[in-house]
């Protein structure tokens, strides 16, 4: 049985795929439930139907493509990913998991395949923060680490997950959202490795064995505002002064590890009120750690929380954080790494054995069935941005990769 | 001849126009040319045409209310201010001269007095830089410091002054807005004090001798973004980091003057893509600097310069300043001082003379006339704030005085 990819079909679609975006091209934004993120969800279900797939949709979104396998009622073996984009990102981050599912599918149907478990092709909702303020929304609720009353608690806008939602045709109860452990015997998900390690080893693949610990936060700074000319520099408090030295101080905890594999990013600065003239009396960071050992990343986090609290005595303000999230690492299963290293010797493409220090909905989906991911080189390692790039053939070979994997995977 | 303020309706005036704002009260949220400020000036336009004034407007809003004199030929005198405010401000700020402008002279009608020139109250356009990045729009067009092309240079969400200020129904050339020097005879503003002197001191009046000159610019920062897990701390050019370092660097140099009167504020950073997940690649830093000692504020923008192109270069950022404005301090005419002192030694209210370090519609109209200002004492020194506070009688006195000003003044 040869399975063989096709690299150019896929090209176009990550194409077509990425012309449903907020920004002008290169650069792609695709916020979840917008109109962009809507269509984008129509294109990959009407190719899925294509290919005879059987599409369902649970109530947050997340939305299940199946190949029936010979045995309909195993546990199927899952693979898929995120079609959503941050804003003004690249057309590599998710998708090429989502159309790369597809097509290692279609390659096994067209190879004569004929797999004992059913393969599902998984689109999971809002992988990315930038609409609710949390990543990996919809594997979170799939895997149960997440309560169903977010529905109500979540906000944009001022509107609740509930209703923005409902307004785009998900109108279920998010209590049916999660699946039973065991549900799927095995998850796989392709990626853009996002780093450079891939790229500067000259290797063809990644095979993921842990994806690295992530936590975010919240500071919300109460200094005291004022006109800009009248205010003396000793009688100020000024917040946006002690949110550049909490910023600062976030860089330093991250290098104060000594690790390369610790990473601490302040992404989000807000001001209020913002004006050129005026002190600034409240500020607002978002604030990203992430590290494969989760004691180092909490001591980098308690290392900003002392930072905190130093600005807030010394500057006189208030200093208050909010965590939004601090999950555990997961450890792929081996199993599935020891699929993914016999599909790579068999088609001799060079890998190694990495970490994930990005976080992806296998995190979320490692909780529930044992998982794996393979990752591709992207160019420079650069993600996030419209200049990021996967070449067609290294997306070619991890696709490759994939379907052997699913088909070694379901029998 | 016994001129006497009508210090209830005054603070009824004052609370109606507070109640035309975009935030609910006590904030006050008032943007040029927005609904909220046409419906002020309507009701402003409405109380001087009750006065008996007559009213006229300029193409770029100006508005300018005469109570003609015995001798409409010469050149009359004149007093104003703003009512536009900052987000989330407070109802005091400018609104006291404007309103106290408008009650010196009804105050003056009651008493029966007969002036020799003309009193014009004059409410200038966008004294605050909110919508055009630019403050004293309005009076600095009067005074000719500020080309008429900018009418299709400054914009606001990518509209130009032009097409703003035209579908509001100001449509005129704005080349026809410049008054001579010598249109008026003197100019005098009535204003609260925005710092804590007065108040601290327990005096009723200041007397300005001098408006502190200000600079403003704006800083662009161009870094490298990327994925917050995936970029190592090592490889990063961060846009936030570097605004950071250059925010705290503009309040070490207005510190190292060692000058109290040297004042340097960051109201404004906004970064990109803004995704907590995201190393910024961009950021935009707005900064404001004043001092009365022109010199001394010009070397506090050199040590920020400096402090720029450091940080550039131990970052791998690149950062660009672009100046809004530089202005010249003012000094007032001694004739008006003598005026101000001489009504509150009349009425047996205690002053001072003393510098503004705000900066004022005065700074320009000082350009083409004599020029004064009247300061009342506000509550902590607080202004462009919500609770921003001058007592009924603090008004009354500034009024008072403002009255017997302009009496003197214009014969």
């Amino acid at each position: 049985m040869t399975v063989s990819v096709d690299g150019e079909r896929m090209w176009r679609e990550l194409e077509t795929l990425a012309s449903f975006s907020d920004a002008p091209a290169p650069a792609v934004t695709r916020i979840v439930f917008d109109e962009m993120d809507l269509r984008a969800r129509a294109y990959i279900k009407a190719l899925c139907a294509e290919a005879s797939l059987l599409v369902h949709e649970d109530a947050v979104g997340n939305t299940f493509a199946r190949w029936l396998g010979r045995d309909p009622k195993l546990p199927p073996v899952a693979t898929g990913s995120h079609c959503d984009a941050i804003p003004n990102a690249g057309r590599f981050d998710g998708t090429v998991g989502v159309l790369g599912g597809l097509e290692a599918i279609r390659a096994l149907q067209r190879a004569g395949c004929q797999p004992r478990r059913s393969i599902d092709l998984v689109l999971f909702t809002s992988e990315e923060p930038t609409r609710f303020g949390i990543g990996c929304l919809g594997s979170r609720l799939l895997a149960a680490a997440l309560d169903p009353s977010v529905g109500d608690t979540l906000t944009s806008n001022g509107e609740s997950l509930n209703k923005i939602r409902a307004s785009t045709g998900f109108s279920g109860a998010l209590n049916d959202v999660p699946l039973q452990t065991g549900a799927y015997a095995a998850f796989v998900e392709l990626h853009i490795e996002q780093g450079p390690i891939l790229e500067r080893l000259k290797l063809d693949i990644g095979v993921v064995t842990a994806i690295a610990a992530p936590a975010s936060l919240r500071i919300f700074i109460e200094g005291e505002g004022g006109h800009a000319g009248a205010v003396l520099m000793p009688d100020r408090h000024d917040a946006f002064l002690a949110a550049a030295e909490i910023a600062l101080a976030v860089e330093a905890a991250a290098r104060s590890t000594g690790s390369s594999d610790t990473v601490a990013t302040c992404g989000v600065c807000e001001l209020f009120p913002g004006a050129i003239n005026s002190v600034p009396s409240r500020a607002r960071l978002e604030i990203d750690v992430r590290d494969i050992d989760p004691a180092r990343r909490d001591s980098v986090l308690a290392k900003i929380r002392r930072a905190s609290d130093d600005v807030a005595s010394r500057r006189g303000v208030t200093v208050r954080s909010e965590p939004i999230n601090a999950d555990p690492p997961a450890l792929c299963a081996q199993p599935i790494i020891d699929a993914i290293v016999s599909a790579c010797d068999a088609r001799q493409l060079r890998y190694l054995r990495m970490i994930s220090r990005a976080y992806h909905d296998s995190l979320f989906m490692s909780r529930i069935a044992p998982a794996g991911m393979i990752f591709i080189p992207c160019r420079g390692g650069v993600s996030h941005r419209p200049d990021e790039y996967a070449s067609p053939d290294a997306i070619a070979h991890g696709t490759a990769v994939l379907a052997d994997t699913l088909a070694s995977l379901a029998g």
